[in-house]
């Protein structure tokens, strides 16, 4: 089941959005058996979206359209659909007291005029109610296609893409109907080509499953497609291909799909018992936010210290004044000293920390940026690593803190490495 | 001059990698006065991919593609592109000198067999040396058309930009071309439609200037277009209206282009020889890491509390057992001890705290997943809100966030702000 997706928007061609709704909407796709053949964006110009659009109804049964629904002028998905689907737009009472009443909730006497065209929809089109904003979804059905009409501000897109485009295509599919099945197996602290070594064996000869590898700040991420059987008998196949490649990834394996290494992480300390506290230069913040992004983090994560100067360095973490001034606040020193003084402060069995220069200034040739330290602590000891990362201010801060996971993570997993 | 961007990956497709490549190629383009028209997104698979590359040949004079150039069998762009050209591939002596010297470098004894294809070229093309990885860039030409080959990697892909194709384009478009320029006026704190209202009578006729209102996350950008004019021209217009707009929207105005609210925090907490701290619960260092991703934050950044357990908020920020055993950690009383605590630990002029229930689990019918209280304190006294956030656990983050950046600017504004 292909479904081709059309992304509506000039700020998306001029790069100031990143589409993540394609993104979003073929990941969700891919869970009911979906597959997203071509996406393609284009701007608020009315002759090239209709082109684009006249060219997916063409190749594509199923098509998804993102954006132009909002109240103005540079909004004309509306009409562009009405004209292609040959409907003329026609003013629907209910959206029309959906969007008025949705001003008068928000303290308005009355709705904007410009809010007038939102209401409109092309006769015969199914609409999808939205009620997280004025604009509602549309399904158009002519000419053998299918078009789902859905606003572009994510959280809209992403309700009406639940209400009303999965229900709709799952129920067009049927059972018996092969699918495309994926599974991801991730893997963090070791390389590509180290990673590709090990499974070598077991990816001789794949076929039917396409695999890809995936490296991404450290991490390699090994992806496993197969298409053309049924549901059961293809995650059949996946799961012994997964199994295999698990075992032999291990300890470095930490997950599947939508497992996330903070995920791995925390079910690793709560095993254990432990729990983790953070000591942040450099980062400020990043690695305490992506510790606590999975739900329920509270369990195994204390707290953490962002010691940006060197007087919180000295008063929050109880770094010597005289190691910062003899090591300087990027040192193996600081680190181990931060390490220590998180443990304390927040009275955690784990700690980690990270402190560098993430530039643009403040490098030097003996301390150049990118210079990185990054350190864990445990009941059985301190590792700290030296690093020294490519690329800007935000990809050096957002590699340390990658690698600073993958250490906790090994650190987590000792009986099973090699040491 | 437009620019047609072709990205190739089935990860893209998937949705597992989010397509940052074409927007980031869209924004350098801009600046050089050249417009993405298109962007289309394919899989790995030969025959769609030939469809995509010759709609695109036949329509655009300048196509750059990503992806497909690594060393493993789903990897065919060179090989589509080749036949597309009808340019047979031809081992390229000095790019394959790199790649070896490259596994040389790596420890390597010898180059892996799989990685001679990536010293394969086109006959004809030009190659943009890689010196981030093995893959080389292409420019292929014929037909009328040229293309630019580049790897999907972001940091390769964004080097092979500055280094091949920039360059390339300028040099082709000469001086008296009419460029495509833009504006992007932001704002902070007010909502799209009372931002609308006060510019009404500025861009009652702002022809041939395009005006677009970009909400997202409670902040609103007012985007102008001019296209047809000379540079000069064309950014004449733009700042005179672009004046017009900022007049109108002080106190909310906070930059333009490229500049960010936190750099706008920076700037005036540094005019006011003022520092920040942050006491986050909920958010745990996404206010910190947000706060200190301008460049030189140092100057105006002190450092803070990540207090996540209530253990924490008592230890680290002073906030008294019984105002949490009373009101509970999502409340005023504890938001405004946390902006205490955190003024008095890390002895800065101005601090902002974070409590709230990100969810999923935690609410209750009295406190509800998405409610969230934040703050901002300083020499001044301090404001606090009560938020009701929608969506899931990285929106309430992200919103908390946003919010809190947002009310800290106006804190920095009072002067100008209607009180």
């Amino acid at each position: 089941m292909d479904v081709e997706i059309v992304a509506i928007g000039n700020e998306l061609l001029l790069g100031e959005t990143v589409d993540t709704n394609s993104a979003y909407a073929a990941r969700r796709l891919a869970k009911i058996g979906a597959r997203v053949s071509r996406v393609t964006i284009v701007g608020d110009d009315r002759e090239r979206m209709r082109k684009a659009l006249a060219e997916a109804r063409e190749r594509s049964r199923w098509v998804i359209t993102t954006g132009g629904l909002g109240p103005t002028q540079d909004d004309v998905t509306r009409q562009v659909v009405a004209e292609l689907f040959d409907a003329p737009l026609e003013i629907d009472a209910d959206v029309l007291a959906d969007v008025e009443e949705r001003f008068r909730r928000f303290g308005y006497a009355k709705m904007p005029e410009s809010n007038l065209s939102q209401a409109e929809v092309p006769r015969g089109a199914r609409v999808i109610p939205n009620r997280h904003g004025t604009a509602p979804g549309l399904v158009v059905e002519g000419g053998g296609s299918t078009f789902f009409v859905l606003p572009g501000v994510p959280a809209e897109m992403r309700a009406l893409l639940e209400e009303g485009v999965l229900p709709a295509l799952v129920a067009a599919s049927g059972d018996a109907v092969p699918v495309v099945r994926s599974r991801v197996v991730h893997t963090a602290g070791i390389g590509e080509s180290a990673l590709a070594e090990r499974l070598q064996d077991a990816l001789a000869d794949t076929s039917p499953i396409e695999v890809a590898f995936l490296p991404d700040l450290g991490m390699v991420d090994v992806r496993l497609t197969l298409a053309g059987y049924s549901r059961v008998e293809a995650d059949r196949r996946l799961d012994v291909l997964a199994g295999e490649i698990i075992r032999r990834s291990t300890p470095w394996f930490y997950g599947i799909d939508d497992e996330t290494l903070p995920q791995a992480i925390g079910g690793s300390l709560v095993e254990r018992g432990w729990k983790v506290a953070v000591a942040e230069s450099m980062t400020s913040g990043e690695l305490g936010a992506e510790l606590t992004s999975p739900a329920g983090s509270s369990a195994w994560f204390v707290g953490g210290i962002m010691a940006y100067a060197n007087e919180a360095k000295e008063a929050l973490l109880g770094v010597p004044r005289e190691t910062l001034a003899h090591h300087g606040a990027v040192s193996e020193e600081t680190c181990r000293a931060m390490l220590a003084g998180a443990r304390k402060a927040l009275r955690a069995e784990v700690a980690c920390a990270v402190t560098g220069i993430a530039g643009p200034a403040g490098g030097s040739e003996e301390k150049p940026v990118g210079l990185v330290w990054i350190g864990v602590e445990t009941p059985a000891g301190a590792q700290v690593r030296k690093l020294d990362l490519p690329g800007g201010r935000k990809e050096v801060r957002r590699r340390a803190t990658a690698a600073t996971l993958a250490l906790l993570w090994r650190q987590l997993r000792p009986a099973e490495s090699e040491r």
